[in-house]
């Protein structure tokens, strides 16, 4: 197998920084330099790899949601594999707000700030935060189809519109997270949306 | 009586267009520059003013809830009088929502695009945040509350955890319309929590 090019390597390092420093900082609030300067790559270099910041911002959307999707595919086939699909949602969302509580409640959904800050700025990122978010609807369809199935969820509302309900439920938790720089409001929040709102 | 002085009246017209300008394009994106543009101020005398744009911001914040929730007590003891207390709520979201898509979704809730983009950076903005989203709390609570008296709403909720839940996911929809550009995902969303999960 042939190693990776060395600007494949920087191109990478470069996204990976974009996911971390736009969740924390926002559109407006990183800078390119921002993101060179952690790499450690010269600034004139940065327009070798993308054609500008929103194009550089669509793309690190795109990644962000991919790892994203594929971290949840890999947890239901993986280690909750045996949990019930409400199970697996309550381990999902308890799991992603610890992760952010480790961030000091900085980094959170890169999906939510960039739909909330500027997506009406650019198309581009647009069409890239709507494919997200459809794929991740696909997934939360499935699992709350199978809680359905399982007893687990009320059968009056498709699993479609519920699992658009959880994932709208979710992106405002984030911002009372956000607000409050605690888990509980955001937690009891997912918790009577899963067990009681859901049942 | 007495006029009130210019610095009067520049100190409010500033605060009318930081309400306008920062719902546009957030925080980082919007200049001290522009704003004064706006209101046809030199640059040098926003500092007789707010001692910074924090400051401003947290201003900015504070006057934003007080006329929201004045509007939406005037709305109850007025025009909406005569309606349930669910029908007011639905009222006021297809308003709210028809009022964003008049600004081509640019506009939609400062407090919730405050809290994504920079809550966690300044803790004055943060309290102001934090005391807007209590007293819209006391006004949702309250119709949430009436509503359940009338059989409106499920009473195995407290109408307090109801109305964090309502604004939760209100501020979820509001993202999911920015990233739309249309209304239907929101009013669908706000449909579905106020006539099935809430009932």
């Amino acid at each position: 197998m042939s190693r990776p090019r060395r600007s494949e390597h920087i191109r990478e390092a470069l996204i990976q920084a974009g996911i971390e420093q736009l969740s924390i900082h926002g559109y407006h609030g990183t800078g390119i330099k921002q993101i060179l300067d952690e790499v450690n790559v010269p600034k004139g270099s940065f327009y070798n790899f993308f054609a500008s910041k929103e194009a550089f911002v669509a793309e690190v959307i795109a990644r962000y949601s991919q790892d994203l999707v594929q971290q949840l595919q890999g947890f239901v086939a993986g280690d909750g594999k045996h949990l019930s699909p409400k199970a697996q949602l309550q381990t999902i969302y308890e799991f992603t707000l610890s992760k952010i509580a480790n961030s000091e409640f900085k980094q959170a959904c890169l999906i939510g700030a960039m739909s909330s800050e500027m997506a009406n700025q650019s198309d581009l990122c647009r069409d890239q935060l709507k494919a997200a978010t459809k794929t991740l609807a696909v997934f939360f369809t499935e699992r709350i189809q199978a809680g359905q199935l399982a007893g687990e969820f009320r059968q009056d509302v498709t699993a479609s519109e519920l699992a658009n309900m959880y994932w709208t439920t979710w992106e405002g938790a984030l911002i009372t997270l956000k607000m409050h720089n605690r888990l509980k409001p955001a937690k009891d929040t997912m918790a009577l949306m899963l067990n009681v709102l859901m049942a």
